[in-house]
C-alpha cells in the first residue's frame, strides 16, 4: 500500500469528486473527460462494503468501490437489476400493491421505458458511463412541433387536436405583435437607444413572423393546409387561431403550453440508450455480476461496534451479513419500513421526505399510425385530461409496429389511475386516447401499465422536496449514520434523473474512500479482514 | 392492354398524383400511405423515354416510369449517381471549375453530406421513398440549445461563444418582461377581457421565466455555471447578458438569431439517412441500374418529328440516342450550355432562372472535442463571419473521431470562398473555426470542400426564384417542350429539398403517363416501337 498524506488525498479527491469540480469545469479549468475517469488512489484497506439495492446508484457504487479494491456485496430484492432504470418488453414481470403479478406480452423487439426515458445532453456523467460501459445512444426526440395539444372539454378549441407548431407560432406571433405595437406607441420606459428600439422591432417582426404592418396574420411556420409541391403548387396556409380561442382553451396555461422544453434538462439534444434504457443497467450489472445477490429483501440494517449488520430474506430463508460499511440506496418509502438503529434525525428524514405518484402505460399498436397518418415521429402530445402526455417512440421510425406511452402522468391523476385495475387503466388510456387518435380502435393490441407509487420495492416515483424538507430533512442523509451511507437520486439536486444516481454514488464512494484511506488518522473502528 | 377512358384516367391520376391530393390529405380525406404508393395503371404503349441526369429526380422518374412499362435510358455525366444527394467519404472524387480534381481522404466510416443533409418530417414523399426503398433513417438533430452564437468583432459579446440557450432564454425573458410591464400599465388596446389579460400575464411569466415581480433576472434554463449535483450542490446560475449587449452584438438580427428553426421545414423532427444521405441515391440506383449509362455527358437535345434525339459523349466517343420522350433533370445553369431546339420561352427561362452560390467544408478531427469538451451533440453554431454555420454530426455520438461541417454558407460568402484554392478554404475554415473551438489546432486531420456553384455538372446550389422569375420564367418549364419534359427541385416550390426532386419526378411521370395513355385521343406523334 502506497502511503499518501491527508493533503495529497484531499487535493486529489477534491479535484476529482468533491464540490469543486463542476465549478472548475464550468470555468473551463479542467477538461471534463479526464475528470470523469474516476481515478482515486486504489487503496481500500481490504474493507468490506454491503450495498443495498442494485439500481443505478447501488451498482455504480459497487463498480467504483470494487475498482478501488473494496469487497462489495450487493443485495437486490428483485430478480433483476436496474431499479427504476427499467424497460418493459415481452415477458417482463411486475408487482404492485393490491394487484396480481403481471407479465408483459409485447412483440419481440418492442419495448417502452417505464422509468427514465430521457438523457439530457448536459448530464455529462450519465453520458460518461454510457461511453465507458459501451452503451450506444440515440437521439430521444423530446421536442416535436408536429405533436398535439389537446384540451378536452375546454373552450373554443375543445376536443380539437392542434399541432404544437400551430399554437407555438400563433402565440409567438400575437405576443410579438402586441409588443411591437406597444413599442410603436412609445409605451416602454427602458434605457435603450432609438437604434436599439429599431433593432428590437426588427427582431419582433422576424421572431413573430409579422407582416410589413407588424401584424400577425398567417404563417407557413404553423403548417400548410395544402403542401407546396411541384409545378403550380405554392402551398396554401390557413388562418391562425385567434388569441382568445387559444387562451380560453387553456392552451397558454403554464402547466400545459410546453415551456418544459425550455428547461435545461429537457432542451434538445436528448438521448436514450439504444434498445431500451435498461441497457445501461445491464452493462453495469455485467461489470459486477458476481457481487450481486438477487431476490434478497433487506429486513434490517444495524450499525454495530465494528461495522454494520444487515439481515435479508430470500427464497432460502433469513440471512445475516456483516461488513465494515454499508451504502444504502433503498428508496425512502421502502426504507421507512425496514428495521434500523439509525439516529432519530436520520429516521425522521427517511419518514418525512416525500416521493411523487407517477405512472405510465405502454400501448402496442399493429401499425405506427401516428407516423403514417399523422407524421408524428417521436415527441409528446400534451393533454389536459388524465393522460397528461402521450409519448411517441423515438426508435424504429418507419417500422411496422410500435409501442407508445399512452399516458405519463403525476400526482392526483397518477393516484387516480394507480387505484384502477390493469384492465381499467388500459380502458381509460384507450377511451381518452382515441379522442386524439381514432386509429386506437382498429390498431390496438396490448398494454402494460406501471404505477410507481404502488410498485413493490419503490412505492414512489422520485423524491420531491419542499423548501422545508430540503432544509430540514435532506441534510441528515448526506452524512453517514455511523457506518451506513445513503445514496440515490433522492440525495441530490438531480431528482428523477439517472444523473442523480450516478452523481450520488460517486459522491458516496469518494466520501467512503476518504474515510478509509485516512483510517490511521480519523477512522474510528477497524473490522475483521476478509 | 386494358382500355381506359379519359374520365377513368383523369379521376385516377388526379386522385393519386394530381393537384388535389395534398389538399385531400390535409383535410384527412385520404390515408397518405396508400396514396404514396404510386399506382397508376400499367399501360405504357411500349414507349421509350430518355432521362437526362441520374440525380434523385431522374432516377425516381426512371423507377416509376419503368414500373409503368416504359423503356427508360438514363444518361448520367458523372461516374456516380445521386447528383447533389452526395455523401463525401474516403476516395470520393470531385471536380470544380478552375481547380484540380481532388480525392477525399477520410477515415473509413466517416462522411459528410455535401448536398442535402436534412429531411423534414413533413416531407412525406421523401420518407415514403426511404421506407419503400428500405433506407433506414435516424434523427438529424437540427435544434440544439447547446450550440453557439458567435459574433466576430461585433459589440460587447464580440468573439465570445455564447450558447443558444443563453441567448434564447435571455431574449425571451426580456421580451416577456417588456410585454408584461406594458400590459400592467394598461398600454395595450385589444379586445381581450380582464380575465384573458390575467391569463396572458401568467403565460408571459412562465414563457419568460420571470420572477414574482415580473422581471427577468436569471434562469436555470440558460444553463449553470456550477451544475446541480449530489449532496450540497444545488447548482449555481449566472446573471443573464443585458439586452443591450445582446442587441449590440447583433445576436437578435433576423439573419443571425435562429428563427430558421421555426420554419416548417426546419422544425424538429428532422431526419437523415443512416450512413450518409447518398444511401437514398444508392437504393434508387439499385432499382434501375441496368438503365443507367454513366460518364455520359449530354451535348444536345432536340425535338424531332417522331420523338426526341439526344447526343452525348462518353469515353468511347459521341453517341446519338432517339426515343419517344425525354425527361430532362439537368440543372439549368448546365442545361443553358447544351445545344437544343427548345422554344424561345423555354430557352429564356433556362437562362434566366438563378441558382444560388453555396459551399461546405468537411473537417475530420482526431477527437469529438465538441462533444467531449463542450457537450454539443449535433446542431448548428451560427456565426456572423465567413463560416456562417458549423454543423456538428448527428451520427456516431460518443465515438472517437468525427467530421464536422466547418462552414455552410451562401451567396457572397460562398462566392468568396469558392474563389479560393482547396488549401486556402481549409486555412480559412481553420482560422475562423479556432476562434470558436481552439481544439482545432490540436485535433484537425483533413478537409474536403465543395463549392456547388463551381462544381462541374451543377454550377449552382439550387434554384432561387424572385417573384419575377417565378411568374415569368418558371411557368414555361412546367409544360413539355414538344417531347421534352423538365423535372427537378427547380420545378417546384420545394427548392433545395430532396422532396422537390421526388415531387417533380412524380408530377412529370403522371403527365407523361396521362399523355401516353390518352394517345389515341390526344397524343400527336407515334414513334417506332422497341
Amino acid at each position: 500500500m502506497k502511503s499518501i498524506t491527508r493533503r495529497d488525498f484531499l487535493s486529489k479527491s477534491t479535484l476529482l469528486a468533491g464540490s469543486a469540480y463542476p465549478a472548475m469545469m464550468a470555468l473551463g479549468l479542467m477538461k471534463p473527460v479526464p475528470a470523469y475517469a474516476f481515478e482515486l488512489e486504489k487503496n481500500a484497506n481490504g474493507k468490506k462494503v454491503i450495498i443495498l439495492g442494485a439500481g443505478l446508484a447501488g451498482m455504480t457504487a459497487a463498480y467504483e468501490l470494487n475498482r478501488l479494491g473494496y469487497q462489495c456485496t450487493v443485495l437486490e430484492a428483485r430478480d433483476r437489476t436496474g431499479g427504476r432504470c427499467w424497460s418493459v418488453r415481452n415477458n417482463t414481470t411486475h408487482t404492485e400493491k393490491d394487484q396480481p403479478q403481471v407479465t408483459a406480452k409485447f412483440d419481440e423487439g418492442l419495448y417502452f421505458n417505464a422509468g427514465p426515458s430521457r438523457i439530457p445532453h448536459n448530464h455529462e456523467l450519465t453520458l460518461h458511463y454510457c461511453k465507458e460501459l459501451g452503451v450506444p445512444i440515440q437521439v430521444y426526440n423530446n421536442v416535436n412541433e408536429s405533436a398535439y395539444f389537446f384540451a378536452e372539454g375546454k373552450g373554443p378549441l375543445s376536443n380539437k387536436k392542434v399541432r404544437n407548431r400551430e399554437i407555438h407560432n400563433d402565440v409567438r406571433g400575437y405576443m410579438m405583435e402586441m409588443l411591437a405595437k406597444s413599442m410603436d406607441h412609445g409605451n416602454l420606459d427602458n434605457p435603450l437607444t432609438k437604434e436599439d428600439g429599431q433593432k428590437i422591432i426588427e427582431y419582433l417582426m422576424a421572431e413573430g413572423g409579422l407582416d410589413a404592418d407588424k401584424l400577425y396574420k398567417a404563417s407557413a411556420r404553423r403548417g400548410y393546409i395544402e403542401s407546396p409541391g411541384a409545378g403550380n403548387k405554392p402551398g396554401r396556409i390557413a388562418d391562425p387561431y385567434t388569441l382568445a380561442d387559444i387562451l380560453r382553451s387553456g392552451l397558454m396555461d403554464p402547466d400545459f403550453y410546453n415551456v418544459a422544453e425550455y428547461t435545461y434538462e429537457l432542451q434538445m439534444t436528448m438521448f436514450q440508450a439504444v434498445g431500451g434504457m435498461d441497457s445501461i443497467a445491464r452493462a453495469l450489472e455485467k461489470k459486477i455480476a458476481p457481487m450481486i445477490r438477487m431476490g434478497a429483501e433487506v429486513t434490517s440494517i444495524h450499525n454495530v461496534t465494528d461495522g454494520v449488520k444487515v439481515t435479508y430474506k430470500d427464497a432460502a430463508g433469513i440471512h445475516e451479513l456483516q461488513a465494515d460499511l454499508c451504502v444504502c440506496t433503498i428508496p425512502l418509502p421502502v426504507l421507512s419500513n425496514i428495521s434500523t438503529n439509525f439516529s432519530s434525525d436520520v429516521s425522521r428524514a427517511i419518514d418525512y421526505i416525500s416521493y411523487n405518484q407517477t405512472g405510465k402505460i405502454g400501448l402496442q399498436f399493429k401499425r405506427r399510425f401516428w407516423e403514417e397518418d399523422e407524421h408524428i415521429y417521436g415527441g409528446i402530445t400534451h393533454t389536459n385530461n388524465e393522460l397528461t402526455q402521450i409519448f411517441y417512440p423515438s426508435y424504429d421510425y418507419l417500422d411496422k409496429k410500435g409501442i407508445l406511452i399512452g399516458y405519463y402522468n403525476f400526482n392526483e391523476k397518477a393516484q387516480q389511475l394507480g387505484e384502477l385495475s390493469y384492465a381499467d387503466r388500459e380502458k381509460l388510456a384507450l377511451q381518452k386516447g382515441r379522442l386524439i387518435h381514432p386509429q386506437y380502435d382498429k390498431e390496438f393490441e396490448r398494454s402494460f401499465s406501471v404505477s410507481w407509487h404502488k410498485t413493490k420495492y419503490n412505492m414512489g416515483g422520485w423524491a420531491v422536496y419542499t423548501s422545508d424538507t430540503r432544509s430540514n430533512a435532506y441534510p441528515a442523509l448526506l452524512k453517514p449514520d455511523g457506518n451506513v451511507y445513503f445514496a440515490g437520486e433522492h440525495l441530490t439536486y438531480l431528482n428523477a434523473w439517472m444523473a442523480g444516481a450516478f452523481e450520488s454514488a460517486r459522491s458516496v464512494v469518494a466520501n467512503i474512500h476518504s474515510r478509509v484511506t485516512e483510517a490511521r488518522i480519523a477512522y474510528p473502528t477497524q473490522s475483521t479482514k476478509g
